[in-house]
């Protein structure tokens, strides 16, 4: 199997791309993440989401704790060819380390931000402690 | 008017953080792009997208010479206040500035990446000549 579709990425001197990370079934945006070129090749070989996590720096499975791991179930690249965007069956319903569906949960609203989305599992019961 | 919101959110050192560019309408995901604090702020005041171009390293306000403009209807900000969702009107239904509705349109397929979406317009149409 050849890698050439992993070298028409642009990838950035330091080697990180944002993925935007949308739930197929609802059409949510739910997190951001980013992947070097060893995650995305995970993702792709494996079929669920393989992050590179710049505050722990090594590969992250997303789900890995969670059990909330992202099924892809289709693959983007844009016309700058330095961003991807997947599409996920997301285990769980919830992407967001709160407990929430997704990471964008707070709304600017009258220049302030308000939280717009329910916790749907306490973060203590999804990671245990 | 206080600008504490625009001091909620966690800026880099080197000032961007990714914009999530959603159409209300149809949910498509339809780019992303980059904003330092100036364009965050311009952006809300103005309602319209206003980016950070880092290839002209200047603000843009997206749209400027294509008439493709980014009404905005909702901001959202994530868990980490890192990232940016806008939830847009996109005028003219088209954002790429190869003339398709969204910059996503390299699908990878069997490891090759596929165009999946048509051009609705000419870009020698959009931005003359």
């Amino acid at each position: 199997m050849t890698d050439d579709w992993l070298g028409k990425v642009n990838w950035p001197a330091n080697g990180l791309i944002p993925v935007v990370v949308q739930e197929e079934s609802s059409g949510r945006v739910l997190m951001v993440a980013w992947m070097n070129r060893e995650a995305l090749k995970r993702s792709v070989e494996t079929g669920e989401a393989v992050y590179w996590s710049r505050s722990r720096k090594k590969l992250w499975h997303k789900g890995e704790e969670s059990g909330h791991i992202q099924k892809i179930r289709a693959l983007y690249l844009d016309c700058d060819e330095d961003v991807l965007l997947l599409s996920v069956e997301q285990m769980g319903g919830i992407a967001c380390h709160t407990g929430r569906q997704s990471c964008f949960f707070n709304q600017l609203t009258n220049n302030q931000w308000v939280v717009a989305e329910p916790v749907i599992k306490d973060p203590a019961q999804i990671y245990g402690k």
